[in-house]
């Protein structure tokens, strides 16, 4: 007699144990390809990231990865266990980047079910999971939280996970890696881009002009680079089939990229490093072919230190319409589309908080 | 007089000598960034080839250069001298990596004329030939034979080869790189993929759930960073006349990564090591566009060492069609298609016999 | 009330001031991932660029990024201060590469105004730039001069310059670094690419068989990769209304660097140094989905020392039809197109003078 298996991963709702913590199986080198890879969908204008003498002007040993870079795997490797039934991924809340992450960094990746429950039709659930990414000595990189929409019962043929007894610590972890502590020192280099701390007042609004097309190739090879194991993002016959648009969908922690790349030039090119990201949500999927854009608002700005403060930015990612177009017409782009009586924006595709420690002219 | 030259490369039936030994002209550093981009578009779970931690705990001092990726840079390397004229790529056999490769390395190649033959038709030819790639050192990484339909006479405007005096070592080259041999250290981590060498029995028949489609960059990029020089590949003018498909086809080595990689969470997240490919033919060609798909079939299964253990795999690829689809409609696929009477799977594209070294449990 | 900002960058005539120097803000380290992902583009033959065994057989102490791709950030660092609002890219002349630059190095840019000039219908000016690319050390590794069709008048909404005073140089700069001096020591290895100095004679043609097709994702990531930040190259809704082509457009540089290795098997196997590139214009643009093409016209040959000469090529690229029909059809493929008074070839998207130093059998 022959035993056909056809293993399935991810959970269904009643898969998931509030108080689990689940260990993914990913361990993975981060290397100079997978940055230059990251460098060549986003083009991010954050010194730090990019330039080892920019890196180590501001304290690090070497150039970091990107934070979003480890967002990314974070929330890809956790797939495997956590979303690859799912039916959509709704929000981003309290990430964090607590230590810098080098490339030669072996990462993995563990996730704590916080909570989960039916919605009130009864038919999928919401999982609330804390991610957790830490490299090959234990230290923790990247820590966020999400929710996702999941169908409801059990995963039929899902394989017992191999053993282990993976905690997560329960700390808030920090929003400042320790080699930035203290005051910053001056800049490598003259010049860089114009916009510093000084330059935002609480209330601003920038519309970013340039906007980027999505390749079909590279946000597969993407998807694939990350570990993301969703066949949404992939899989053209399981997407026609079972994709809300009947063809895969770009990874939102990608499009969450794009954006952030899109808006870079003109928030970030003063930037130190990212104090975290909050109250994301993803309103509509993305396509190959789309094109993203970007605005941003300035929602809060403080002194930090000797050197430097930080901004905050409430930032939207918008398809097909550049946001001056949209706002021109009258669309409330800043305000979050879940709960919007009316005037819901159909074009925007990502929303989020992101605050961002700067250098300061003064 | 201007005298105007069109150089070709490749070779047909007669412009091959058995025994002679071509020294392939690419001389190419492996780095990071080959691995990054083999690793964006094959998802593969084995630990080794992706972590410096594995690859470390099984007694490597590296994270070493996946074999894949060897085995498609040998077969691309002596397109110059061997297939850029052929009409398709036939066979893989005693495919073996007998010493690790890690970034950093400096590969070259070459391939030994085995032996060549008009088919009964007379207007083609088969060429058999070893491939051997070599690091900086000379010494062998992957070693493989393979079978290739090539025209009839010669190459007009060839070149002659730039003289060289390369020959090929007669033994057999090992299956396990020297620094594995020995027990199994036990493993680095907790948790890991599931599966194990304590999980399979002979005869298991596998299908693996999630496909992935092919995108038109992505297998370009592959072939041209991998040196294959067939047209076919990445040319749409040549292909539009001179292809069986009349448009550009995808290397049959990246058909087969795609398909290995797609059934390696079910059979490899255990791997430890590729200990041989063998018996691997593509009875027919892919586009971009096409969603691949994997099965595997338990043919073998043998303790090898203290914490190890092999199994031999027959791994089909598919296009478009998931396999459970096709097993449930009565396909027969796991029957060579070469020789079959009746019963052809017209959807395979890549049929192989793999054998892994597998962690044990017991 | 909300002040709304809308950033552009780039310059139109009159912001542009003869003299004057720009520093581009972008602050880049060079990294195995971004030479993967030129060579998985560009399958270029000079071993040199590809293999650290090849480089350090000529005096370099590691495999030295390849001067094309350090052309290729020049131009796109300088986009953001230059071309960002430009029409066309006209020429580029005086490309030099004075000093290796390696995997590690960090990289910027400067730009300096040599002239402007409003063209005869008085609605659009040329810029003419001489940038230069230097290391963390200040070294130079690149210099260049471009010419750019720019629209009349001002950028409303360009952000003022962070403060800067950054000068270039006046000498005129090496044509090979410091460490190929010297007698060139002999090859590493036997065989490699049959083409040596010996091999050409001044007055040969050469039609380069293969073509190469490009992919959507791959230009779109070459470009981003560079920090090319001109919308024409990856911002559809762009490009629909204000791209001549009525879509996005290949950057020119990507071009020149398909064409360049397009014919680098039959006349660069043997390089060892790219001396410089001259009077290179682009007559017209490329898209996705074209399929370039190259010929090569030999215009010189001088013995340069021991080892080695140079020869210097007129390289053309086409689009979508091979050279040898082209020139079958009575194509005058080598004059240049500028100032043709009859016989313009339509196809023909780049050409370029290239002085090459190559090994001598002799």
């Amino acid at each position: 007699m022959v035993r056909v298996r056809s293993p399935r991963y991810g959970r269904k709702l009643d898969d998931f144990t509030v108080g689990a913590v689940y260990a993914h199986p990913w361990d993975v080198t981060v290397d100079e390809g997978m940055l230059a890879l990251f460098a060549a969908s986003f083009q991010d204008a954050i010194p730090t990231y990019a330039s080892r003498v920019a890196a180590r002007s501001v304290g690090l040993r070497d150039r970091p990865v990107s934070p979003l870079l480890l967002l990314n795997l974070g929330i890809s490797f956790s797939v495997h266990d956590v979303s690859e039934q799912a039916i959509a991924h709704l929000a981003y809340t309290d990430v964090r980047f607590p230590a810098a992450c080098y490339p030669g960094d072996t990462l993995r990746a563990s996730s704590l079910v916080i909570g989960k429950k039916p919605v009130s039709t009864g038919d999928k659930g919401v999982v609330h999971v804390r991610t957790q990414v830490v490299n090959q000595d234990g230290l923790l990189v990247c820590s966020f939280e999400r929710k996702a929409l999941v169908p409801p019962g059990r995963v039929a043929e899902r394989p017992a996970d191999a053993p282990h007894a993976v905690a997560q610590p329960d700390a808030q972890p920090a929003r400042l890696p320790e080699e930035l502590d203290g005051p910053l020192p001056p800049p490598a280099r003259q010049g860089g881009f114009a916009c510093a701390w000084d330059d935002f007042e609480v209330g601003d609004v920038i519309t970013h002009e340039v906007g980027r097309t999505i390749g079909d190739s590279e946000h597969m090879q993407l998807a694939t680079l990350l570990r993301n194991s969703h066949p949404l993002h992939v899989d053209e016959q399981y997407s026609r089939s079972s994709s809300f648009a009947k063809t895969r969908v770009v990874h939102g922690g990608l499009v969450l990229s794009w954006v952030l790349a899109l808006s870079s030039r003109d928030t970030a090119g003063c930037g130190v490093w990212d104090l975290g990201l909050d109250e994301g949500a993803h309103p509509s999927g993305v396509l190959a072919g789309d094109t993203l854009f970007a605005a941003s608002k300035v929602i809060a700005r403080e002194e930090a230190k000797s050197g430097a403060g930080s901004v905050t930015f409430r930032i939207v990612g918008v398809k097909n319409t550049p946001p001056r177009a949209l706002i021109e017409q009258g669309a409330d782009l800043f305000t979050p589309e879940l709960g919007k009586a009316e005037g819901r924006v159909k074009e925007k595709v990502v929303e989020i908080t992101r605050t961002l420690l700067l250098r300061r002219r003064s």
